[in-house]
């Protein structure tokens, strides 16, 4: 799967099939294909070269895969960039990648664009309209090299500096395969892609379609809505989610059941409440929680199928997690510490290795922390980043907000430490409240914590806000959360 | 996936789906994997090392899939050996292959064991049954190695002396995970074994099915009665079969269509006749033809679920086709020549790699005859052993064949060179009546083919036989019809 450019193969094999569905248009992989030559054809005269970064600031549509696939018929590399960080964050990726080429559309994200190139040295902004309808140009003919680059993605940054993770087309192809075995595929199979797809779970949707030879459905954004329509009308077998869209799919939905067709529901970006996966779950959606990491071509582990108790997540084939303690020790099973993530699907580095996350024997330190059972089955606990300590307790927010969400009037909740002179931190809550019902009590929600869990766990204050503020993958910003008042 | 032995960790990741039906007997993965270990503890106090070469002369069952992963475990080599032959043909593969044991049940097959293991220097026969209930002893752990044989295969010997083709554990991964992009895979699929596990075919569903988490449903042998009946009971998803118990399971089913649960037939074992897969796909039996060899771990092209022409085959992902002519250049592609492959699938060489079959650059010479089209799908024509040449002419028997096979008083038909003074050669064919009507006569077949074909193509005899020879792996046994009087 790795000798010639992906979409080559793919259309070779099955030109007929329909590769993407975005709105009105439809491409199969012949035409999509056809595009994409194009596109490389074009910027080959303007001097891209194997290995050159190409950088894109792309709302979701055709010319987004376009774009990813003329990249590899080239062997460049495709920097999809997140279109809602401002022109002066933008800089820091093109920089640090040292991107040649900034791809843009004809909307606003084109004036985005056009300011951002304007203040990045040795980045040419280039409309992508231009580059379609470029006269066919003999491609030169090489063999991929499995281990380059073919994306750069930045972490959201809910911590720190961004960093640029470097994924190879080996990492996407483990990763595919490893998730059709996990999860299944049949040649049927229409993914509706309504995330980003400059995050690695909408990229993951394109790259799978085109080596499972499927359709991918690409919604402009995410309308629950048009998703909700969508399942009933289109086919779709998969649907990736994070736990907030989930939520708001399901008070559209109402009643209704899922569709037969739906055959697996990956939820990622974070833990998802308990109770909204047994909700989903009334309505017969298939929910497949998933753990998953940018540095690892998305998922790690996700629940199967068949599993009874939702939160416990299998590793995909191929994919080893150890538990380990502070001094880099395994723990045993039973005890929280950092999640480390090793196989084929695992970066090599970043695109500039700082120090901060060495890979000793391969081994990819994530920070977040989780437990393994005996059966090697993975529990996610928080993000280290998110762990409270409290006179000497550890709190992990997950837990706390678990038990909140559990409340009847608590539509969603989050969880994080704030200062205090005497614990140094003590959690607090923020939290929204369900349609139709009104703010719970302070005393009533201690109340309801102080059964279930210990004292220096239950959170000193509970605030009820409009909305929670979340990354554009949909993680709570737990350092956002400190600045309501 | 590669890491540690098969059985291990899909029996980590899910001990409680069924691995294995046969007869009244099921085994979920955590049982499997406790009988493997259990065989792998008695076979290492009998001295097995890894590499050494583990023997088995045993029907389809649970002890070949025990004794399989068993192997597996201890870093051994698998060697099934066909249970057709004699004890003077199977000294040649235990000698060629250094087996040290040769393992065996108590039926009937355990005294041919005992007869071979008399006459094979080196050799010991050993009676699985006295293996199991070995008491519990820690295994050695080492990582596995993936390029280091898994099994060997005897090819099954139609033309000249049986060659061992060596297929590594990456070589049974790149296939099974080729296979699941092409034909679709689900965790909830069930695969019909009713081919001997000796052969690739029937190996390949035990080492998919562990790889998958899936269930291999095995029969002892074909029974088109029970294949039957199964369908219909056991949920059956996928099925392998040869065009001849195609033909058999078609009868006994009359007029009932395919159940539902039903989602791919991979038909191998040679080329089948248009006419069977027309009637077959009317009663809605997904059909997929498929072209396969031991040295490429089976599949290597297989017609896709949603292909218009039945005789187009598709390459597996991540496997090459190339045509060549006599003088190894690759040929246009409209014109019929020898099928090269090349990809992860395909064996590094023979057991002990003779110079008959040379591998320039990977690829492997097949000897068989198709030819591509512009698309990259696979036509085969014959195996070059059959080619007939009749006066500089070339002879595709299959296409003979193919004619005779619309005729309607026919069953199953095979064509053959016999000597000619004149020509060095001319076809024969040999064929079986359909029940209730009687042999046509030889003017009538004559004329039949002369509608169709070139004069030389024309066979020169028809006659008429109770059953066509054919090796136990379903293909037919050309040399034998000769013998025919």
């Amino acid at each position: 799967m790795l000798t010639s450019p992906w979409i080559e193969s793919r259309a070779r094999i099955t030109p007929h099939r329909i590769a993407i569905e975005c709105g009105e248009e439809t491409l199969d992989y012949a035409e999509l294909e056809r595009r994409a030559r194009n596109v490389a054809a074009a910027l080959a005269t303007r001097g891209i070269q194997p290995g050159d970064v190409c950088a894109a600031l792309l709302p979701n549509g055709l010319h987004f895969a376009v774009l990813l696939h003329a990249a590899d018929l080239l062997g460049a590399t495709f920097l999809p960039l997140n279109t809602r960080l401002t022109p002066r964050e933008l800089t820091y990726p093109l920089g640090d990648s040292a991107a040649r080429l900034l791809l843009h559309g004809d909307d606003e994200l084109g004036e985005k664009a056009l300011l951002t190139a304007g203040s990045a040295p040795g980045v040419e902004a280039q409309s992508i309209a231009a580059l379609v309808g470029h006269p066919d140009v003999e491609l030169p003919q090489r063999p991929q090299d499995p281990v380059s680059p073919f994306a750069i993605l930045y972490t959201s940054g809910t911590t720190g500096r961004p960093k640029g993770a470097c994924l190879s087309r080996s990492n996407f192809v483990a990763s595919a395969t490893a998730s059709a075995l996990h999860c299944g595929v049949l040649p049927e199979d229409r993914w509706l892609a309504c995330m980003p797809l400059f995050h690695v779970g909408g990229l993951s949707i394109l790259v799978r379609s085109v080596l499972y030879g499927t359709a991918a459905v690409v919604h402009e954004r995410f309308d629950p809505v048009a998703v909700d329509a969508a399942l009933d009308r289109d086919g779709i077998t998969l649907l990736s989610l994070t736990a907030t869209m989930l939520a708001r799919l399901l008070e559209v939905r109402g009643s209704r059941s899922a569709p037969g067709s739906l055959r697996c529901v990956l939820l990622g970006g974070g833990p998802c409440p308990a109770p909204l996966i047994a909700d989903a779950a009334k309505l017969g959606f298939p929910i497949m929680p998933t753990y998953g990491l940018t540095e690892a071509c998305s998922q790690v582990a996700t629940r199967l199928v068949d599993e009874a108790e939702p939160t416990a997540l299998s590793p995909l084939p191929g994919v080893e997690i150890r538990i380990v303690d502070d001094a880099g020790k395994s723990m045993p099973s039973t005890h929280p510490g950092e999640i480390w993530v090793r196989g084929e699907t695992v970066m090599r580095s970043y695109l500039t290795q700082r120090g901060d996350n060495p890979r000793p024997d391969g081994w990819l330190r994530t920070g977040d922390i989780g437990t393994l059972d005996a059966q090697g089955r993975l529990y996610v606990h928080d993000r280290r980043s998110d762990l409270i300590i409290s006179g000497g307790e550890n709190v992990y927010p997950a837990e706390v907000e678990a038990v909140l969400a559990e409340h009847p009037a608590i539509a969603e909740v989050a969880v994080a430490g704030v200062p205090d002179a005497s614990f140094g931190q003590r959690p607090a809550a923020w939290f929204t409240t369900r349609s139709g019902t009104s703010d719970p009590s302070t005393e009533e929600l201690t109340h309801h914590c102080r059964e279930r869990l210990a004292g220096f766990k239950i959170p000193v204050s509970f605030r009820a806000v409009g909305q929670l503020p979340r990354t554009s993958a949909g993680k709570v910003l737990r350092r956002e959360l400190r600045k309501i008042e």
